[in-house]
């Protein structure tokens, strides 16, 4: 063993790509050489074309937040089980349960489409930051360079929206070190194709989830289809499969410990730029307060259904997710403790601020970096309260739909340039639908329960928190579900259209409540507008200052742009004495079967694992050092040649906190192994037009 | 990784040595040469010399039911902490409190001396088996027989302790395969010499219990003294340390992967000859039985004594021990179900059982399989209130001693050589400090829960189980106790002399009950008996079969006699994806502390540790192959130049059911690293005059 760790050592000398979540533009810059010597075997170009802003990487594409492949020519995508989790639960019904079944089409005929899911595929990206930058008047104060760069943005989406289906944003990287405008295509007819059994794709559940070893089927396929002319297009009978440009293959030959991967996807947010005060505001006033809402809802959720089928069903997607997110929120907390990452980014401060100080062109950044530091300390005074608020979106449907409604008749009022981004029209269309799917996750009991735990809460915030609408409402939970009409799907789609004046004139409680809700939550929208303002004048020079000091290339933050992370297939050791296998088998999931969720092994994989010769020799999930996060659910992991061997689905427990720093000893990603999908496909499902599809037919 | 599986897999093939509790006359009878290449430097008859029936072996020791090793020239003997708990309690009190400090006698003067401990040190195995199977008349019943073998045994051991000093049983192999006269000599003067904290010595506590990986520092020390003519003798001021024969020095290099090392000791009871029935009348009525009692006892006795200081002082040994049963009783239960060895051992009688009944030779041990199979499945009849029976030594201390107290005063009344054997003279001094130490783990309200839960589950046997003296026990517990003077050491040593007829002339109700309850008692010891007699019959003429079979040596089932398991350092893989490596260091320790018990590392140890280089190259802790149970512990582990690298003290989790079969791949036991012993004396207690004495002074 002792041999093996220090094959283990030399090997993490060797190899040191893992860290940073990489753009396209910064992977073309990257020196081929050492690209070639980390395993990749393509041309630097063939992964991305800089003059046409695309290549191979664009074959990674956005599935409803999700990353996820495209896998063959004729727009089969794969992503995550967890990832069209919501698609499963639109198609089911009593009697035809996909999520605790499955489902597989033996045709292109009874593949399902989807009222909701887009496909975005990345089509350019254009650096603007000049022109973001220069559109802040001089002398501007922090809220109006927070309205003037929104509103560049605005105008720079809106010009680029005019060239047919782009969907377009300006994403900020850093906080503003730069501003790039990305175009995406967007495909609005999306059908489920393929998901294994909730018990394969979800095995191990909220035990294994952010655990190693794992051996969880989370991967699904759907596909993309367009109008006959190739354009994109809603859901019609007489629409053809989509031909990507890009897709990535199933790799002849299987991963290998040492192996060199790329993550392709789409990361959501990381705060590796934040100071080491706002990393700790991040902590205290963010992930400790989530660990304990968190936790008292999930509870919340699981009394008020236990022993109702249908409520239980009802929850299961938002249990699902707010389980999720309290256990990141546990990691977040435990690793930023363990990894003491606040304390080292604090030493690093230590050493580029006297650096700073002692060079003329970035002497300023110290003051920067100070006034981010004292932003941060301000905030602590409405902490409590400003948590609570944003936490809305995840809280009691009537709360969500009612302050949603509220603020979409105040905004649609307004011409559309000037309209919370939110509330444009390019996105109203997606509101809609959410808050017609909703009716789904639908559950009174225990939406009722969410809604006075929001009260609750409010109800026991400090003086100088208070938020005056609770205090002001003295209607009781129960009366407000009885008389309001907000929670009834029809009707709210209705108020979905109406104005102001209308919704007033309904006296609906809910809505009234929302309507006096809606004063503060307008100021602290203001409130938080100006501090992004001023963090939009200030992180750029403080970190154009770190970059400098580093004098190597630094990934930013991830920002839900594509990004690439370049790993090696490697276990680690997350304590003293153990040591973690970088690859797991079916044998492991037999292992695991007690016979009851989450490991219930379904009997058809039980069946055809016992014909199998030897179930370790089949693949089931995967370690690499890839620099991961939310939203990279459903990456392509794709070899030196550019083939699928596999799709990311979590990090390891150890590794949660990386948003905050990267670790290389417990940075680990897990992957389900493509070679798994297959065996799924060929011996329990005899899937043989996917396998054809796949290149995978014998 | 995949690399050092490989390195592993094929070690594993090579050093095959794990499995077999050798006796020492097995020992000296496997061939050297390959002896000498699993790592053996000394010639075999250094470990054991057959002339003279003692060797290195010998420097081994018994001490209160724990192995132990003589570690220096002059009596110093090394074991686990947690074999001298005993001592510490004794030893302890407010304002001295050793458990929770530890102890370290600065020089000789300073050494405690116990009321109970004695060491016992083997001199001389001599085989019997053809006089105790002549003393069986012809056409005995199973009782007779029962008792024939238990006459031959005392006159046996009568003979042999006209000895001065000497202490002697007779040991039966395999259920009387083998009888072996085993004469020791009784060392009476033991004192304590050193003992760590109990955050080290127990770090971890009942959460590392049966684990890997472990960070116990699980070591204690103490002395044996002799009279100054180097006789045994009770304590005296003027007693020297005891010289002797054989003892093992601290090795001069440690032990890394690979290491061949002898495990040491006094293993207790392994029942690997019994039938696959037998086996699971074992698991079902024993350990099944087991896990539910002691659980419940368990929180009894934690919730009888919370928030009462001097009450949880008081159960700590009796709940240490029960938590420490009741986690083996789980782990057996895990391990048989997960090893499939009930279902093994079948298939294995199924080989056997053909292969015999074909061969004149052996075809009456078909027979008596059969038969064994047959009295297990008879004693399910009676199994629940056996089992109840049998735990009385267990549970409340109430009821043992009432029990204790009838029985002796009927057995005294007989002439020493017919009493049962636990009441001849030779036993009653332990007997009477057991009762008097007893006074240390007296808590009236844990001892009442304790009582009333025997009772509740008396009165819950099924119809024909019942016992009656329960049924017609109408006082309530609490009056019981407050009547009763059995609970008062003083009264209960005044018992203990007393005559039948005396203990009646008392009407103490709780005596009163003991009678009523010694009829039935009685009679399921006549039933028992008569069992063993069959038995007695029954297994050697199977097991000899077995072992035919076999056609190589077969170690016999543990039963408390000196043995020697042959093994390698070595770690394993639990599960898939996990490979756990066999070494542990004081980095580990550092790392699992939280500052709450049973994770607080002592202050003084951590300063220590901030001292060294790297922690991580101090050892802990390492794994083994060894084939050990419980007994085994303080087992002095040797390497193949007969010097001391460690203490064993544990097994791990996926190895606990090997008392039913050994299985390579997770046979492990667990030792605490002598270096860290002598880096704990060096770094952390300054214990320049142990050190001298271990060699270990620089």
């Amino acid at each position: 063993m002792k041999r093996m760790i220090a094959i283990m050592a030399a090997s993490a000398a060797l190899l040191t790509a893992g860290e940073g979540k990489w753009t396209p533009m910064q992977v073309v810059e990257i020196d081929a050489a050492w690209l070639k010597q980390q395993g990749l075997e393509l041309p630097v170009s063939r992964l991305w074309d800089p003059s046409r802003g695309t290549g191979l990487l664009a074959g990674a594409v956005n599935i409803g937040g999700c990353s996820s492949g495209f896998v063959s020519a004729t727009g089969l995508i794969a992503t995550n089980h967890h990832c069209l989790f919501g698609q499963l639960q639109e198609h089911s019904r009593p009697g035809r349960d996909l999520i605790t079944n499955g489902f597989l089409a033996r045709t292109q005929a009874e593949e399902l489409p989807s009222k909701t899911t887009r496909v975005t595929v990345p089509r350019r990206f254009t650096d603007v930051t000049k022109a973001v930058e220069a559109a802040v008047p001089a002398g501007a104060d922090d809220l109006a360079r927070f309205r003037a760069i929104e509103a560049k943005e605005k105008a720079l989406v809106a010009e680029c929206e005019k060239q047919a289906h782009a969907r377009c944003r300006v994403a900020a990287f850093d906080g503003g070190v730069q501003y790039v405008l990305i175009e995406t295509m967007e495909l609005r007819d999306v059908r489920l194709v393929y998901a294994p059994p909730r018990a394969v794709g979800e095995y191990g559940g909220e035990i294994d989830n952010w655990m190693w070893p794992r051996h969880t089927g989370d991967f699904a396929m759907a596909r993309a289809y367009v109008a006959p002319d190739g354009q994109p297009a809603a859901y019609s009978a007489s629409n053809v499969p989509y031909k990507p440009e890009f897709f990535f293959p199933i790799a002849q030959k299987g991963v290998q410990e040492g192996d060199f991967v790329m993550v392709l996807g789409y990361p959501g947010t990381t705060v590796r730029s934040l100071t080491a005060a706002e990393m700790e505001g991040r902590r205290d006033d963010f992930f400790v307060r989530r660990e304990a809402l968190y936790g008292e809802w999930i509870r919340l959720l699981e009394e008020t259904a236990k022993g109702d089928e249908a409520g239980t069903i009802a929850v299961a997607a938002t249990l699902k997710s707010l389980l999720n997110r309290y256990k990141n929120a546990q990691g977040q907390l435990a690793g930023l403790k363990r990894g003491r990452i606040i304390e080292k980014v604090r030493a690093h401060e230590d050493t580029v601020v006297p650096w700073a100080r002692q060079r003329k062109e970035w002497r300023e950044s110290v003051a920067a970096k100070e006034a981010l530091d004292r932003l941060a300390a301000e905030a602590k005074a409405t902490a409590a309260r400003d948590f609570l608020f944003s936490e809305i979106p995840s809280s009691a449907q009537a709360l969500r739909h009612a302050t949603q409604l509220v603020r979409l008749a105040a905004e649609r009022a307004k011409p559309d340039a000037e309209r919370e981004p939110a509330y444009m029209e390019r996105l109203l269309p997606q509101l809609r639908d959410r808050m017609e799917r909703d009716a789904k996750s639908w559950f009174a009991k225990a939406d009722m329960a969410l809604f006075a735990s929001f009260l609750n809460h409010a109800r026991a915030l400090p003086a100088g928190q208070r938020i005056r609408a609770v205090d002001a409402l003295h209607t009781p939970v129960e009366a407000l579900y009885a008389a309001t009409r907000v929670t009834d799907t029809a009707e709210r789609l209705k108020m979905f259209d109406e104005t102001e004046a209308q919704l007033r004139a309904r006296r609906d409680p809910l809505l009234d409540f929302a309507f006096a809700l809606e004063t503060e939550l307008r100021a602290w929208n203001q409130a938080t507008k100006q501090r992004d303002g001023a963090i939009a004048r200030l992180r750029p020079q403080w970190r154009r200052a770190v970059n400098a000091h580093a004098g190597k290339p630094v990934a930013p933050d991830a920002n839900s742009t594509l990004r690439v992370s370049l790993a090696h297939v490697k276990g680690y050791s997350p304590r003293d004495g153990v040591v973690y296998t970088p690859r797991t088998s079916l044998a492991g999931m037999l292992e695991k079967h007690t016979g009851e969720d989450p490991f219930d092994v379904p009997s058809s994989v039980q069946m055809a694992a016992q014909k199998a010769a030897d179930a370790a020799q089949i693949p089931l999930c995967f370690l690499a050092d890839g620099d991961t996060t939310g939203g990279n659910s459903g990456s392509p992991m794709v070899n030196g040649r550019g083939e699928l061997v596999g799709l990311n689905f979590d990090r390891v427990w150890e590794n949660v906190a990386n948003d905050f720093g990267y670790n290389p000893d417990i940075a680990r990603n897990v992957s389900v192994d493509i070679r798994f999908l297959v065996w799924m496909l060929r011996e329990v499902d005899r899937a043989d037009n996917l396998l054809r599809e796949l290149g995978q037919s014998r």
